[in-house]
């Protein structure tokens, strides 16, 4: 496993395997309010087990480059979706999973504004805003159970930006 | 009924009959991601009916003062969440229900990063992004049957800022 790797823009085509990246991209599925606002409709892989949907406040530190990930995680039982609320840019890493174990890591770069739902089991870094600290509304499982597998990474890996990020 | 009102600054306890406001205010409930993330926990009285949860994006054009108010609505179905991912502040007019009638209608501003959730059922203006345009995350019930009834106000309503806003 290369111990460092190098962060991409945000893209829901190169991220699709992950999770979702919903924004105010192209045109809207439909107008409202009398034409005043679009509606990109129903944009998320949501997925909350048995368990129900809860809307939950995150505000986390800081992080800066190079990333140093010493742990990754999923979460077995439900969906957890990341919306910017201060602002704030997002580093997303997110592995593969072979037999239990994170493979394949990559790196993204959220623009302010992106939306970011990780699908149930996938492989992801802690939150981590991007030179400032950040709010973030969060949309995941509440429920029974664990819904929290944590794997250490020893030795950590490295994230750096991709050239203008 | 008076047309004419005055906006306040939203407050989770003057807006609680109406709905939820979720901010970073006050200690997390719990620390997480080894004391880097404070965690508000479940903070939005979600209500979905007999639907699921939706993640979608609205896209609405800028409102300025006086904000004339001609319509208003409600979800008799499900809870409405506005998460404002572009920075942009919400004019938020909400009213009491009298038999199907809206009636003693309030008016409030948010503060960038403040989440809004509207509880089923009760009257509120359409989305309103003072000054500039914005985005929102918008969380609510995706299923069958109508989920908008809507009120149309003759004369509108309008409504001014406290000083201040």
């Amino acid at each position: 496993m290369a111990d460092r790797i190098i962060a991409k823009p945000l893209d829901s085509k190169a991220f699709g395997a992950f999770g979702d990246v919903i924004e105010a991209e192209g045109s809207p599925d439909r107008l409202i309010n009398a034409g005043l606002c679009g509606r990109f409709h129903d944009r998320a892989r949501l997925d909350f087990g048995d368990g129900r949907a809860g809307l939950s406040l995150f505000d986390a530190e800081a992080r800066h480059w190079p990333l140093r990930v010493d742990l990754v995680e999923r979460h077995p039982e439900g969906s957890q979706a990341f919306m910017p609320v201060s602002g704030a840019r997002m580093i997303v890493v997110v592995a593969e999973d072979d037999g239990g174990k994170p493979v394949n890591y990559q790196a993204f770069v959220s623009q302010p504004g992106q939306v970011v739902n990780l699908l149930r089991n996938v492989w992801h870094g802690v939150l981590a805003p991007l030179g400032e600290r950040g709010q973030f509304a969060v949309l995941d499982r509440i429920g029974a159970g664990a819904n929290l597998e944590e794997y250490p990474l020893t030795p950590p890996l490295w994230v750096d930006p991709a050239e203008g990020l």
